[in-house]
């Protein structure tokens, strides 16, 4: 071997965990089992979920080695806990596996709420265990163990968001890990995380969850030409408002403030364009119209169209 | 030849017109013209557009046969008209051609707003010339004549909305127009295609440019930091929000009152989530981000996904 060791990276040979649980085998969960054993980054996987279906998929699919109901029992012995489940499970799995937690484990999660996490969560952990949240920006409008693919991370980014206090062994392993399943990695402050999210994430999920909404409380007749004739723009709507319930409600539930600061300037832009087009002022619209041109344009410079 | 003529077609070996005016050469007119041609539906192609660059753009690429700035003077001797530029443009075309269309000729058109059409355009044009309304469901977020392709109608829909008294011979051969170059064909009342099209196209059109807006609205630093993790639901409403602006104003404009009607539905709808969500109410998002996926499931099983 040459060149400098990587941070985080094991001894050649050896995976970079030697026994991982994944609490929660849907979508998420399954997927990282699956890229985690493509790469060799595991060397034995033990999967739990609430649901007996999800587990006996899980073991079908062979995206883990051993699966059960009991999130308590499967941690045991783990150096890797990933809570792959909606973030309103996440302090009473924390509960759950805290006394089962083997010393020295990483505790992480996939959610896309942060503060709630290093708030709740690190608290209830013991101590010399290190809890490292994690959040893939990456997921398909499909849920549970028969959803997973092993390229699901790939070119995707992993928003990392330790306490300042973590173990940086223990932050550059959970790097190191999403690395090799193909994201890009950044490292945050969990409420900055929040905010961020509430933007390109929470606030465009709460739109179209409202407006397919919209078209289902139309008249039926109205609604069959709704689906008929959805190419012309309420189609790009329907994918995200096809995004799993709980998660979603968990989601706006835990990331409240966020959401609801940025839900309120929206509306107050919404509301500006609505009396613009009320007292006909097209300059008003089209000054608007043209300017949101430019943001398109810098997500295709920066690769993420 | 075998079996039946098909209503509106030609006879063998003739174009389905003789001479075509195409007033408007961006991305609908410029592809209408390259479909037409690969269909042989046009003797000759005439061009105009009152911007001189679109007029040489569009006869360097080869889309029409003759091209100029002069509405007026493309239209003459042609046995079809259409109208291909923003709705805010069409009645003031209308007062300009009309002089000058050949007796006998259709007038077409291919604006997201129909009502306007049928009531602004057809009286301005002389007794004897047939008006046929066209919206053909299909676009992309680019504008200009270099935009435009051959395929772009193919399995999309053409909505067609003639006036009860339209000549139905006039009608079957617009609508033959648009089967020809893969268009699905379907005839509707214009106010009724006016009111589904503001929850189809034109609200996501309004929510997207309002979404992408916010995020403008923000201070750079997390501008920067949308932009990067934009994968996450941002990304879906910028493509729609940076559709050509003088069009989307115009349309906003003239179909005022539906999408007034359908934003105040809308309102109503995100109100009672953001109330649900500062209450803590998760029984009520769930019940809501569970019907929506309905509809997912239902446009997929339409074939429009």
């Amino acid at each position: 071997m040459t060149g400098a060791p990587v941070a985080g990276a094991p001894m050649a040979g050896t995976p970079l965990f030697r026994r991982v649980a994944l609490i929660g085998l849907g979508l998420i969960g399954g997927s990282l089992a699956l890229a985690m054993r493509r790469h060799g980054l595991a060397g034995r996987l033990v999967g739990a979920d609430h649901n007996p279906d999800h587990v006996s998929q899980a073991l079908a699919l062979g995206l883990v080695d051993e699966a059960g109901t009991d999130a308590a029992a499967a941690v045991q012995g783990c150096d890797l806990i990933v809570l792959a489940t909606p973030v309103g499970t996440l302090v009473g799995l924390a509960e759950a596996i805290a006394p089962h937690c083997a010393p020295g484990a990483i505790v992480s999660d996939v959610g896309s709420v942060k503060e709630l996490v290093v708030r709740e969560v690190g608290p209830r952990l013991p101590s010399g265990v290190h809890l490292v949240p994690a959040h893939p920006i990456a997921g398909t409008e499909h849920s549970g163990p028969t959803a997973g693919f092993a390229e699901l991370f790939e070119g995707r980014w992993c928003i990392l968001t330790p306490a300042p206090d973590t173990d940086p062994e223990a932050v550059a392993r959970v790097g190191h890990l999403w690395r090799q399943v193909g994201s890009m990695v950044e490292i945050m402050e969990a409420g900055h995380h929040d905010r961020v999210l509430a933007i390109t994430s929470h606030l465009p999920h709460l739109i179209a969850y409202t407006i397919v909404d919209t078209a289902v409380g139309l008249e039926e007749s109205t609604q069959s030409e709704v689906i008929k004739f959805s190419a012309s723009g309420f189609r790009d709507f329907t994918r995200i408002a096809a995004s799993d319930p709980v998660m979603w409600r968990d989601i706006f539930l835990n990331n409240r403030e966020a959401v609801l600061d940025i839900l309120q300037r929206f509306t107050e832009d919404l509301t500006a364009l609505q009396r613009a087009i009320r007292r006909g002022e097209g300059d008003i619209l089209q000054d608007v119209f043209t300017r949101t041109r430019r943001i398109r344009r810098e997500i295709i410079d920066a690769r993420q169209a």
